[in-house]
């Protein structure tokens, strides 16, 4: 198996286990001349960190980030950078009951299907906790493409059921909600239906919406790298998301071409652009231009306290109480890692279109 | 750009143009041994050619395929093998009034902002007819795959609105109908749809679904390559798919953990099965060995003959009729496309399980 | 397997047998705008065409190439190049008796241990009629070098022991001689012992040089991907390879630090050049701006009408006369293959060099 | 750029710099069920380690490794193992003056012309010491592939022009001597010859040479993935080699084909051998069950202390004391690193072989 390196050109390898020593990541393929230093990456590690309210994981980490390579004199040398964090607050003891019985909505058991044996502390390589290393990444993938012109806005869509078509207008006003919604009223619904789930031991799900400015047109491959497709990969590699959209989504299999089509008008320039953007910002795998627009399903935090039915690791049939701290759900926590996942996707395809054509590498070569 | 090779240890690079002299596949890893023959490549084509019913475009191809290389006295020998489809019926003329301008819903003007001209005849490289190079390379994968007894269901789930939730019990089932749906009523009523659809100048859109049966515990990588995230970006390079949704999919969102996760039981042989799926047989990346089950959402042909408002390459603004040959849906040619992406995911990450385990490995190397 | 794809950013996937129907190549990451036509293709394929003289293989073949895709109104369009040559001269019957029969020197044997069994006509895959494909994706590549102001001079340094440290000044110098060598005097001994080889039912030995001239300095990648490793498996991919040596090569083992240093100085206007080249225009994995010299030997042509021991596929002691048509020596025809191998690798490592620096990013993309 | 990342299914990633924080690898695509301990490592760690006698860099430096991820209860586990070692004895000063001025034959200059500038400490990326990395990788590689009954032998076998036919027949045998030399006598010889260097603040260069035991036959891919042009870029991206051969390499420029070829044979049982070993156990890019013999020509460290003729950054000629910490030679402390690209390498080609066959597939699947 090779299965956690992503990128092609602007390659991450990631690693670490929830209750290891620590989890990290090296970026190989970060361009040099770029100011990095630790607060970058960790002002997005601290929008993931468990405990920040009553919706997350009570488990306590700083989550400190230390960037051991590929910076010197504060700017990137073009060499590897490695970041690493260091586990502090292991309470293995929370998840002894679940070393030999299969979490239902877990990967305990095709974990052992594959391997014959797992790490069955917290989750080990599948806790969500492996995710602090893309946010991490992606911080640097976005201090990329800063430089490029090119935002994001993350947030989410819909929680428990509550959704609203609000569109926020900054990240300040998406981090100041506790669930990174952009409606406070709707928000609020949401957040009684988690203190209800919470009170019922069980969980919720919800959609995270992801929208980039600033791409110019042309990026991603034609064929099977295309834009689409990458985000489509990269977003479905996040645990828990069970589907992915992008533009109007699924919607269009109720829609009329005529509908659908996003017709093209030129300004008094001649810049083209599209009067309606219901192809998300994509067109035939390759961006046009406009903001691009895709949306993750999330399901629900699969660890609830509620007694479930499942089987042993030697095939007994059983029940299972899971203990320790679990969010209600996992949506406000993704949104940094859906928009790091796309940062890096992004950097990759945006290096693969620079020798696209014959007339820029040689401006590039021989300027 | 490097986007037309897919795979990484079973890796297929295929190549050629809507109104070329030919379009085929590379498939490099394909192990030795597996008899193949043209008519098996062959079978599966035929599902995808225009114009087998008045649904389809009217362009008229055979689609021969032809094995150039990499079977030696009907046998795969483990080296590539090359299979080239020859363009027979290129009506250029037809497309002519596309040269200068853009397509709404096509890739015209991205091809234009990434390469700074393209091929424009019949859509070039991003013609749907790139997709039987996918389809030829799928009957391959699947020759692998049913010798590990994997199997297929894939059909149209829904067409221009008219769905149903009956699950077609074979192949000769689906192809019966002509809409490869698997309830003839609910068809009936699509067909009436899409007429309709034509009379109007309009397209429609629809929802295909995969189902995979046999696949064993474990395949698919924990991290980034994970079997859900591989086939959501297999499925997401065909064209006009906007959305990819595995088990339960976006009604995620909706439920409860309590409703959404799949208890475990054991029969009496120890043999661990899910009592539900919504996992759709995917449990932290890895098949659980129940079937797998997705649907991925098409938009509605955008080539209709409606009058649409677009831009010219100079950036000029213009109305454009198109005239030609195209279908009302793409759904169910797409059916067999899906089904061939699938499949090339499934085998390469069947391939790279191979080597998830010291003992297996040795068992290898040493038996 | 998968081992018959190249190249990371500007990628080959070669295909076909020496007896099959057809052998080519899929170039995929070609950038747009360049002009090619199948005479660019072509002359290179003749220098290394077999009937050419009568060191080379009495097969008679025109080795048509023929461009299937990715070329439109005499450019290519960014989307895979597919070049094709039909094989026109099957002798099956020549190669009827080494179906049983292993060939010293051959890649018979391990075939067979591979994959149990083999397309045993003319060497199936592991002829040297599969480098014409090699020849054909290399003269496009050079095309792009050509562009950037890159030129190579490759020829034949050694044959049969006959050496000499005469550089040819021009192609037309070396493709003046039957040998491809650049002293006719040399080469007049040259030929002499290989008709004498010709005469005894043997063969000989020699060496290629090549020297390239343009590469601007930081092309390559750092540790792993260093321009001299990847030379080193572009060259030694070709068949009969058994040493490569880069700038000074072995002779370093017997000199000396102060010897083997290039000092560096700077002219008036403050450009750094090295007043020796025993580098070989590659320091710490990356050009140096100086001439890139490598050197590769091949061993003597393994097929040999000379009675020879061996054993045939049951494990039957037996002896093995070859018939057929040979070449005494490899290294003339193999002098275009080396070359084109040299300019697949050196056009990768050039996109990757493309994005090292921030500050170039931000030129391409905001310029 | 993206060129620290090294294989295809067991990949490694490395990263650090000379005197950063910490240099460190992560292995990604170890089986699971290993048994891997710290101990493990370090014994390798150990032999490259400077300061184990006077011929090496008075660096002291424990070199101690740590197992960050991927191991549990003593196990691997088929997560990435992150494999760190930090770094102590950093006199930056000692460098101080080679930051502005180009050192020859180091990768100073070439560094700036590809990054626009470069952490300068102590050779920064492309110091030497960056090989423990590989070192620590090829530790793991080689637990894999003892499980397999596949061992090596690596040595000294020329130092300073001081060589011997003789080889050594364990590892203890190499190591015990100061130079990793297999004669006492010839290793007596190159220790004056070094010690002389020293005096005259001058350095030699040498060859090693690694043989590979218990290779079953059909390893190796075969048209671009052969196993010896795997080997070649493995050895070659280490710094300082200039020259590599297999089997009798450079020397059978000069042999024929009757004396080249190695004849097969059979024993009573069928089992095919080869009389003579010419080919350094890889026929056509694929073992052939043989011993796999290649060498590796190393430079003269580079680093002298004698003064030097050389250029600043910005351009000015200048002459060059360097002073430090240096190895007159580099092949020793090289030794291991060999050895370790060639398991690494070794292993990866194990795992492509393992789908080559249907049948087996269908052993490992079914069975």
């Amino acid at each position: 198996m090779s299965g956690s390196v992503y990128g092609k050109n602007f390659t991450i390898s990631t690693w670490g286990e929830s209750h290891g020593k620590a989890l990290g990541v090296v970026i190989d393929g970060c361009p040099a001349g770029i100011e990095l230093c630790e607060e970058d990456i960790q002002k997005d590690l601290d929008l993931r960190k468990p405990g920040s309210n009553k919706f997350g994981t009570k488990r306590k980490e700083s989550d400190t980030v230390h960037i051991l390579s590929g910076v010197f004199e504060g700017k990137t040398t073009g060499t590897p950078i490695s970041l690493v964090v260091y586990n502090e607050d292991h309470h293995s003891a929370d998840y002894g009951n679940i070393a030999y019985t299969y979490r239902p909505g877990h990967a305990d058991y095709t974990f052992d299907a594959k391997y014959g044996f797992r790490d069955y502390r917290g989750g080990g390589r599948s806790s969500g906790r492996e995710t602090l290393c893309r946010v991490a990444a992606g911080a640097v993938a976005k201090k990329i493409l800063s430089e490029l012109g090119i935002s994001f806005i993350t947030y989410s869509k819909e929680i428990a059921g509550f959704s609203t078509d609000k569109i926020p207008s900054s990240k300040e006003e998406i981090f100041a909600d506790p669930l990174y919604m952009a409606d406070a009223e709707v928000s609020s619904l949401a957040q009684k239906r988690l203190t209800e789930c919470i009170e019922n031991c069980d969980s919720a799900g919800g959609i995270v919406e992801c929208r980039i400015k600033g791409v110019m047109a042309g990026i991603g491959e034609t064929v099977f790298d295309k834009l689409d497709s990458s985000l489509a990969k990269a977003i479905f590699s996040i645990g828990a998301v069970k589907g992915f959209e992008i533009g109007s989504g699924f919607e269009v299999a109720l829609s009329k071409g005529s509908e659908n089509n996003d017709n093209f008008f030129a300004d008094e320039n001649g810049i083209v652009s599209k009067k309606t953007n219901n192809a998300g910002g994509i067109l035939g795998g390759m961006s046009d231009g406009d903001e691009i627009v895709f949306r993750a399903a999330f399901k629900p935090t699969p660890s609830i306290f509620k007694s479930q039915e499942t089987v042993t690791k030697d095939g007994t049939n059983t029940t299972l109480e899971i203990h320790g701290r679990h969010d209600p759900i996992i949506v406000p926590r993704a949104v940094i890692v859906v928009e790091a996942m796309a940062a890096i996707t992004l950097v990759d395809l945006i290096f693969s279109n620079m020798f696209a054509r014959m007339d820029k590498i040689k401006d590039f070569y021989l300027g």
